[in-house]
C-alpha cells in the first residue's frame, strides 16, 4: 500500500479553430457541428498532471521552473495559433477539445519519458470554464 | 492498456430547499443541521462527466449539443424550484448534496444508456464552490 | 486634487426568495416574472466598500477584524433565511438583487456613520458570478 | 442628493481575430502586434451594465428576461464567429478589445435608447479573465 | 458493484515560506529553488475529501459543521505562520507544496480515523489557482 | 461629452509580510492586528487601469506587450519577496494592502507620466480573492 502523490500546473493558451470535416459537405458540416463549423477560438486551459516520488533533498517531484519551461515550449505550436492551419497535428485531425488533449498526451508523455522522477498522468484540458476533456493512461 | 477519455460538461441551477428529517421534532432538526433546517437556497453547480470513445469522423466523444439539450432538459426539474417541495425525489430523501447528487446519477445514468458511444462516469455536484460531492460507479 | 482610497471586503450568503407581488394575479406574478416567480435561491456575494484616509499608526483604513465582525453580525438576518418570509426588510419589498442591495446599504450606511475613519461608499451584490447589482451614493 | 443603482449582466461569447493593419506590410504589423498578429481567439466576457430607477411594482431596474433576450440577439454576430471577416464593423476597424468594446456600446447603446426606465452605463470586455477594457459615456 | 461517494470541503490558509535545504549552500539552495528560495508567501487552497456511505436519517456522509471545526482546527497550525518557523512539522521537511500536503494528509488522517461513517480519500493543496498538489492512498 | 476609456491587466505575485508597528509592544501590535502581526503571506493580485485615447493605427490605448514588461519589471521588487524587510518602501511603513496599493501608484504613475498617449487611472491590490483595495486619483 503507497500514496499516490500528483502535482499539476495550468496554463493558458489563446487558439482559434473550426470543427470540420474535409470529407463532408459544408451542409454536413454544419448540421453536426453548428455554429462550431466556423472559425472562432477560446482561452484554452491546459493542466498537466505529472506522478512520481518527492526527491527527499528538495522536496519536489518536478522543478516548477523545469515544468514551466517545457509547457511554454510546447505551448509555442499553439498558442495564439489557427490550429486547423498552424499546426501539424490537426492536418488530418479536427482541433476539436477531445483531440487537441490527445496531441498534448501525446506530446508531453514523450518529452517526460525520460524524467528519472516522474512520468506524465494526466492530461485535462478546458475549452471553457465549463467544459473540460481529460486524458490518461489506464493501467490494467 | 488503453486510455481514459472523459468529456465534462458544467451548468449552473438555483434552487432552495432545507435540510429537515419529518420524523424528528423540530428541536432535533435545528440540534442535527443547524441553521440549514430553514428554508435557503444556493447556485449549484452541475459537473456531468461521460466516458467513451472519440468518433473519428466528428473528433468528439458525444455532441456538445446534445449533451446541453439533455441537460437543460433534466434541470428543469431542478432549477428554479424548492427542492423539498416542487421535485418529486424529495418526497422522501432530504435534499442534501449528497443525496441531490445520487438522484442526478440514477436520471443520468438511465438516460445516457442508449448512447451506444459514451456513458455516465461521474457526477459532481457543487453546493457552493467550496463544497461539493462525487459520485460515480466502482467497478471492481 | 486629492487620491480615493477604498477598501472592499466580499461575503457569501446562501437564501431563498421568490419574485412575487402580492398585489398581482398569480398569472400576472408568472407572465412577469418567469420562473423566478416559485421560490428557489441563491449562494449571495456580497461586496462592502467603505471609503476613508489611512491611519497612520496601523496603515489601514478600517480595521478588517471590525469590518467582518459587522458583516457577519448584518447578514444573520440574511444567510439561511427565506428573505420573503424571514426578513421583516421585505414584508412589503420584493426581495430582488436590486432590492436587497438597497436594504444592505441602508443597513450598512447606518452602521458606518459613526465610524469616524471611513464611511460606507458602495454595495456590489452578486446573485450569481454574472449578475450583479451597484448601489451608491452620488455626491452632485 | 441620490442613489446610483446599476445592474450588470455578464455573458461570454467565443470568437477569433488578429490585430492585423491590411495598410501596413507584414514585417511592420508582426512588429507591432507580436504573436497577436496571426489568427487565435478566446473566450470573450462581455459585461452589460445599465443604470435607471427601480420600478416599484417589480423591485427591477430591467427585466432580466429581456436583457438576457438582448444580450443573445446581439451576440450572434460575434459568438462564434471569425470578426475580421464576419462582423461589418471590422471591415475597416481592428478587432483589438478596445474596439470590440466600443462597437458593442454603439450597439447596446442605440438597442436601449427607447427603454423608458433604464439606460446603457457601462461596456466591460474581458479578453481573458487578467485582461479587459471599459467603456462608458462621461457626463460633464 | 458499488458506489463511491465523496464530499469535499475547500478552504483558504495565508502562510508564508521558503524553499531551503539547510545542508546546502547559499549558491546551490538559490540555483535549485530560484526565487522561491526567499521568503515568500500564498493563499493556500486546502481541498478535504472524505468518503463514506450517506446517513439516511440525515442524508449525509459528515455534518459538514463538524468537518468545518475540524479543518479550522487544523489551520491553526498554518495560516498566518511562517511554514519553516511556526510548524514542527517543518524543522526538517521543506514546506514544499507536496510535503505540506503530505503533512496535512497524515494529520487528517489521524483525526478522522475513528470516524465510524467515513475515512478520508485526498488532500488536494493549491499553492495559487495554477498549481496544486494531490496526495492520497491506493489501494492495490 | 466624451468617452472614458479604460484598458486593465491583472497580474499575480506571491509576497510574505507582517503587519507590525515598530514603535508599539508586542502586546499592542498583537491586540491591533491579531494573526495578521506574525509572517505570513498571500498570493496578490495587481490590477493596473490606464486611461486614453484609441490610437486609430494600432486600436490600442497602450500595447499589451509594453504594459506586460513594465509591470513585470516593477513587480520583480515584490515578487517571491518579504515586503517589511526586501523591498525599501516598507522600512518605515507597514506593508497593509492600502499601503501596498499606494506604493504601487506611485511607482506607476511616474512609469507611466511620459507615455503620451495613456495615463494610469487606478491601482487595485487583491490581497485575496475576497479583499481588495482601490487607489486613484481624484479630479475636482
Amino acid at each position: 500500500m503507497g500514496y499516490k502523490k500528483l502535482l499539476t500546473k495550468k496554463m493558458e493558451f489563446s487558439a482559434s479553430h473550426r470543427y470540420w470535416n474535409p470529407e463532408w459537405s459544408e451542409e454536413k458540416n454544419r448540421e453536426v457541428f453548428g455554429k462550431s463549423a466556423g472559425p472562432h477560438g477560446h482561452n484554452y486551459g491546459l493542466e498537466v498532471t505529472v506522478e512520481g516520488e518527492v526527491d527527499p533533498e528538495t522536496g519536489m517531484i518536478i522543478n516548477l521552473y523545469d515544468l514551466k519551461t517545457l509547457m511554454n515550449d510546447v505551448l509555442t505550436g499553439f498558442d495564439h495559433k489557427h490550429l486547423n492551419d498552424d499546426n501539424p497535428f490537426f492536418k488530418e485531425l479536427i482541433p476539436t477539445t477531445e483531440n487537441i488533449a490527445r496531441v498534448l498526451w501525446d506530446i508531453f508523455e514523450e518529452r517526460l519519458r525520460d524524467n528519472d522522477r516522474c512520468s506524465l498522468y494526466r492530461i485535462r484540458l478546458y475549452e471553457t470554464p465549463d467544459l473540460y476533456v481529460d486524458y490518461w493512461r489506464e493501467l490494467s
